[in-house]
């Protein structure tokens, strides 16, 4: 496994903040190592919900020692009443990267959607599958904020080009989906 | 010093996060303790200057144990480029603040301007003065970014209300103008 990429993916949230940690080879093909949701109660202070996710985070990295953080970018024009707390949390899950000397990155949720099953739009069902399905899982990733930390990690990777001497030829039906995916996001 | 509210005030941002602290009597009178700016360079990648940012709010908790830590509240409909980046530099500070076991706050703009000049939308050069008349300063504070965490601290102390006992016979002038000001914004 020493030439996998061991990427975690956050997909930031204040009273649910999904974590997903999988190796990504050479040959694109990728293993899940750890999948999970940290979370912090909303009947909490404001500071001891936001220390409970840098915890779990923490817990994350130490535990899983991952090579790169990915996290989903958050636009403030999205006016949702929870956009502040998932904006502070992106906050502390790029500063924990940061302060464990690990390079991270953002992605949008359409770029994620685009990576993994080709469509930018894709529902949550549509990118849960592919997800199952690149990392042979049994059933979904469950719950979403699991399968988009995973979907964000496996996102990463494959934008970040893990695989740049891969060819067609002996890619697995799988990876043969996420070439296709790749070329399919690039028109 | 052992009945004086010791306040940190942190008025969030990427490039420039304001911190001053405050130690506030139970009869209003104030005195500082610190002020400063933490600062991350722009040409840095994101997890190393939310980590700065961190790391310098860090210092500071630890050289002034401050009691309590008051945060400028983020709006998300204030759209500015610069948003994302002050709402992640407050997830962090309010992080901070739980996981040194202390209380957090967060005020608006206008509390902060009505707590210390009476006046909600006092300009700049009103809350630096009132500020510095406070704190008996020689000079105003500077930058904006310090005296609007000074200012910060000051309006936490004195909405927590400090000196619920305190009489207008026993106020300095400034303590007596602190009071005035909090008889307007309350109307």
């Amino acid at each position: 496994m020493a030439s996998a990429l061991r990427v975690l993916g956050i997909d930031p949230g204040l009273t649910r903040c999904g974590v997903g940690v999988v190796d990504v080879r050479r040959d694109r093909s990728a293993s899940l190592v750890h999948v999970g949701v940290v979370r912090s109660d909303p009947s909490m202070p404001i500071e001891e919900r936001l220390a409970a996710i840098a915890g779990g985070i923490r817990s994350v990295l130490r535990d899983h020692a991952p090579d790169v953080v990915a996290v989903e970018r958050v636009f403030a024009q999205h006016n949702r009443s929870t956009v502040m707390g998932t904006a502070q949390a992106s906050g502390i899950a790029l500063m924990l990267a940061g302060e464990h000397g690990l390079p991270a990155a953002t992605h949008t949720p359409s770029e994620v959607k685009a990576a993994i099953t080709g469509y930018g739009s894709a529902d949550k069902l549509q990118v849960q599958t592919m997800v199952a399905r690149v990392l042979r899982l049994d059933a979904l990733p469950q719950p979403a904020d699991a399968a988009d930390a995973l979907a964000l990690a496996l996102c990463h990777a494959w934008r970040r080009g893990v695989a740049p001497g891969g060819s067609s030829e002996t890619l697995t039906p799988a990876q043969q989906a996420w070439a296709n995916a790749e070329r399919v996001a690039r028109r």
